[in-house]
Parts: C-alpha cells; sequence; structure tokens
C-alpha cells in the first residue's frame, strides 16, 4: 500500500537519524549523518535533505510512493505551522520554516513535531506504552525532555508546546538552568547537571577517581556513571541525588497527572536501577499514595528509535486527519 | 424537562452548600448549613441529606422530577466507585461510599467529584472559562486545590485524582505539607502557608500591627491581607512573597500543559492585583517565554458557586454518558 510508507528524521544535537518505515513502524532503511550544527542552519537543512533522499532512494519505489515527512527535533516547535522556533541543540535556528523547506524540496506533505514529543508517541504507539491510556513519556540525557499522553492521544497543548516536564521547578532557589529558570528539574537531575555536580565536587577538593578522567570540562555523566559501577562512593552519591530529585519530578507528575504509566528514557535512563530505584523510592515517599500505587514506572523500549517512529506517528496521523476532514468536506 | 433539574451540594470545611438548579447552571433553590465535621462523618451525611431534601422541597416539583444529583467533596474521590477515600476537611471520614448512601436515601443516581475538579468544571462551562480547550483552574483558598480541562473535557487521571497542583513540590527541602510531603506549592502559597508565615515572623520579634490582632494561632490569611491593604510592611511582604511562589507554580504548570487559559479563584484571589501581579511577573519571568505568552491568567467569575455547579454539570455529563451508553447497547 504506498501510503503506508513515510520518510521521518530525528534531528539530534550531534546526528541526524533518517528513515525510510511503514505507518506500523517497521523501518525499511535508516541513515545516520553528523549534524555538524555549528556549520549554521543551512547545512544542517541541506544534510538532512541529503539524508531524507538517501533512505528514499536506498528502498526502490519509496520517493515516488511515500505519503510524507515526519521530522523530529530538539526545541520549542510549532506544529501547525511547521516552524522550529528554536532549539537547543541548533544554533543559529530561529522561527525556521522547516515544513516549507521540506515540501518544497522533497515534495512530500511534511509534519514537524519536538522530539520529546515524538519520542512519547513513538514508544505509545510501538513500544512501551501501546495500549495505555494515560501516560507521561520521560527522556533523561544531557537535558529533560517529555512527551505527554492522555486519553491515548498526544497532548500537545494550547500552541504544541506542552509536556516539557524538564522544566518544573523543584527547588526555587536552585541552580540556573540552561532555560533562564532556576532550579527546574533538568537543572538537578539531568546529564549536565550530573556532570556539573562532579565538576564542583572535584574543585571543592572531594576524593575521587574521576580526577584521573582528564580535564575538568571534559566530565561526563557518562563517566559518572562508569565511576560509580566501579565503586566510586562520590560518584554514586550524585547520581543516588540526581535520581532522588528525578524522584520528586515524578512525584508532581503523579500528583498533577494520575497517570497510568511513566516511560523513562534517554541516556541516563542506561543507568538501569542506580536511577530507577532512588527515583521511584522517592516518588512513593512524596506523592499521594493512591495515585502513586495506581502508576507504573517502566523504562523506555525503543531506545534511538522512538523520535524517528514518533516522527512517522506522527505523520501518518496528521495525514489521516487531513484526509478525514477533506473526506466529511 | 424533567431531566434537566438536578440536586447538589458542595461540602466545605465549614458549610455545606445545596442547591437544585438545571443542567445549564440556573440555580432554582440553595440552603446553607453548617458542615459540624467535628461531630464525625454519620452527623455530617445526615446534614447533607437533610440540605439535599430541602432544596428539593422548596421547589415544588423538584424531587420526583430531579435527574440526578452531584455532591463536590474536598479530598480524594474515587468517582468510578462513588466512594470519599479521605478528606483534609472531614476528620474519620476514609473509603465513605457517600454514592450508595444517597442512592439509598434519596432514590436518585448519584455522582460524586473533587470539588476543584467540580470548580474548573463549573468555570468552564458557566464562568471564566467558557468555550476555552484547554484550561488549568487553581483555588488558591486555606489549601491549594485544583482542575483541569483538556479538549474541553475534565481530565482526571487514571483514577480520578488528578489535578492536585497544590502539590507540585516547588521547593525540594522547603516546609513540610499538610499532604506528608515538603515544599509543596500549598505549603509555601496557600491560606496556612500565610498564616504561619505571619506567625513566625511575630515569634522572630517582627514589628506588625498583625500583633494586636490577638492569639498567634488565630491569625489567618485574610487578617495578614487586611494588614497589608491598611499599610503594614510585614503583612505586604508575606502576601507578595506567597504570590510570587504561586507564580513559580504558575510557571511549572504553563511549561508542563501549555494551557490557553489559568483561572485562579478561591478565598485569596479575592486579594487581586495583590496577589495576581507578582504571580505573573514571576510566571513570565520563569515559564518559557511562547507558552507564557500564550496563556492567560484570569480571576474565577462564579466565585463560591462553582464547586457546586460543576457539581451539577457532572452529574448531567455522567448520566448522559451513561445514558447513551445503554442507548446503544
Amino acid at each position: 500500500m504506498p501510503g503506508d510508507l513515510y520518510l521521518a528524521a530525528d534531528i539530534g544535537g550531534t546526528k541526524i537519524l533518517a528513515v525510510a518505515a511503514t505507518a506500523r513502524g517497521k523501518i525499511l532503511a535508516r541513515h545516520y549523518v553528523a549534524t555538524a550544527a555549528a556549520q549554521g542552519p543551512e547545512a544542517v537543512v541541506r544534510r538532512l535533505i541529503q539524508a531524507l533522499r538517501q533512505v528514499g532512494n536506498s528502498s526502490p519505489g519509496i520517493p515516488p510512493s511515500a505519503a510524507g515527512i515526519g521530522i523530529a527535533v530538539a526545541g520549542l516547535i510549532n506544529s501547525e505551522e511547521g516552524m522550529v522556533i528554536s532549539s537547543p541543540n541548533l544554533p543559529g535556528w530561529k522561527d525556521m520554516p522547516l515544513k516549507e523547506r521540506l515540501e518544497r524540496e522533497l515534495g512530500l506533505e511534511t509534519y514537524l513535531i519536538n522530539d520529546a514529543n515524538a519520542a512519547a508517541l513513538g514508544e505509545h504507539r510501538f513500544g512501551a506504552g501501546q495500549g495505555v491510556k494515560n501516560l507521561i513519556f520521560i527522556t533523561v540525557s544531557t537535558g529533560i525532555g517529555g512527551g505527554i499522553i492522555l486519553g491515548g492521544k498526544l497532548y500537545s497543548g494550547a500552541t504544541g508546546m506542552a509536556g516539557e516536564v524538564g522544566h518544573m521547578t523543584i527547588s526555587v532557589d536552585g541552580p540556573p538552568c540552561h532555560c533562564g529558570n532556576w532550579g527546574c528539574l533538568e537543572s538537578l537531575a539531568s546529564g549536565w547537571a550530573v556532570a556539573r555536580e562532579a565538576r564542583q565536587a572535584i574543585l571543592g577538593g572531594a576524593e575521587t577517581s574521576l580526577r584521573a578522567r582528564g580535564k575538568l570540562e571534559s566530565i561526563t555523566a557518562e563517566m559518572v556513571f562508569q565511576a560509580a559501577e566501579k565503586g566510586d562512593a562520590l560518584a554514586a552519591e550524585i547520581i543516588q541525588k540526581a535520581a532522588s530529585y528525578l524522584g520528586v519530578g515524578l512525584a508532581s507528575l503523579v500528583n498533577l497527572f494520575n497517570p497510568n504509566l511513566i516511560i523513562i528514557g534517554g541516556g541516563l535512563s542506561k543507568m538501569g536501577e542506580r536511577l530507577f530505584a532512588p527515583a521511584q523510592r522517592v516518588m512513593m515517599e512524596r506523592a499521594f499514595a493512591p495515585p502513586a500505587q495506581a502508576v507504573r514506572v517502566v523504562p523506555a523500549a525503543l531506545g534511538g528509535d522512538a523520535g524517528v517512529l514518533g516522527a512517522v506517528a506522527y505523520a501518518a496521523g496528521q495525514r489521516a486527519r487531513l484526509s478525514g476532514k477533506e473526506a466529511r468536506r
């Protein structure tokens, strides 16, 4: 069925993942290219178009018959207008009319969606949240993003920007956040927060194997996790603290949304129980008991494909919605 | 039309408001009785039944023809099972099967809803939120409650307990909250938080006209507001601080929900600009700019009737849903 094929891409800070996939989430072709965000918006867009052409051509017959394109991008997206308003990963992108550009160059209807909303949709359609009514997806990696599925559908708010779970304030006088606020969940429980804590502890003279890892600025959350796994007490404490802050955020989400499910994905979710156990303990301590008992907290199932598969689901859904509207005319 | 008439009550900590009203929100009769919660659950239920009979009888023909009963109660409500799980205002109420009891005694289908959810529904159907797609209703009084309307419908979560906006953690090491958590929005911006701050300041030796208001324990948020209006600097500062904390909570809600509208009701909303101005300023400072610019923050329109009118709307809605289901069988 020609209407069943989509091209999609997830534009990350370091790489672009492009796929050709069916509306049911089966990936037929995939291609990675470096984002090279530092080269500026035009260079990124050209690489994106090339990557989409590549996956289109690698599966014969896809470009003429593909039904549309779905694009997942980190940052503030206006899905209605198909604009990237701004992106933390893409310097120089401001009110970029990406939908229009891709439609002009590739001749296919294009739909833009925030990458965390896309991942939520991907996990709901094809991953850990299949068939669940109300779920919150949280991606804990360098930053913290999220997506919200309510009543079985993506909830994206008045202007498509809902779901910024990383930017709930959990510590009113907390550290500055990249978003301009203070004490956001992201500023205390993200990859960059973990790295910052490690650096500060080293500067403060703490004893830790992390000192041997070279330059202070090059310390990452991944290194802190590895050190903790090898028995470094300071590293373990830093991760435990970040995980506890995550639990504070989970408790707020449980009290606000009373969800059936919380899915945790992103790079830091690979820390497994080191992240999940303290987070769930704190969530149970802090949230109202009945909604806390009603929610399951599980790891994401789709890994790095969640965003791009969500972009496929989003494009397919928007297309069905629009053709439904036309049919009713 | 007989199906158009409802009995409803809003059970508060100090009084019960019972009404007979049309499904369109027109109140035909109203009656207040003291809740007398300290006399225990059975006494409260008897007073409630009496109040419902009273409004039923005061408008001739209502009891035989009323279509159902809607009850709004503060606390954790299981709407599906018609149980009051627990209520901060009603000591001794635990897993109370109020729906069953009222149906047995009054012979009318009865629907239970959390009072803040009811107020959200009331404001959406008949008040400040008419026709709005996505709105958050916040009631700031002795405590802080809330209700969420998304896609034009009440969002109540997996088990009917969503919307506890007062119990987002905004200060991870903040003061203990009545819910068992620490640093909840309620513990910093509610009526009881304002009163606590005033008491602590007086104990700490602060200069304020509030000293002259009698016993420390009897100081209320209302007194602090009145003192501020008369130029008391300490009182003004306490309110300004609470309002700023409210703004921190609004910013989190804006980032999470990207709502079209936030409605603020409850006793403290009568403070007007003293509450709204700092809250909105802090919200604009802390939230992402696009969703902050997309939201309007307005005072509630229905005052003390929001909950009881929401209970009417809820009962009417549930009844329509159930009879729709039956019709489809």
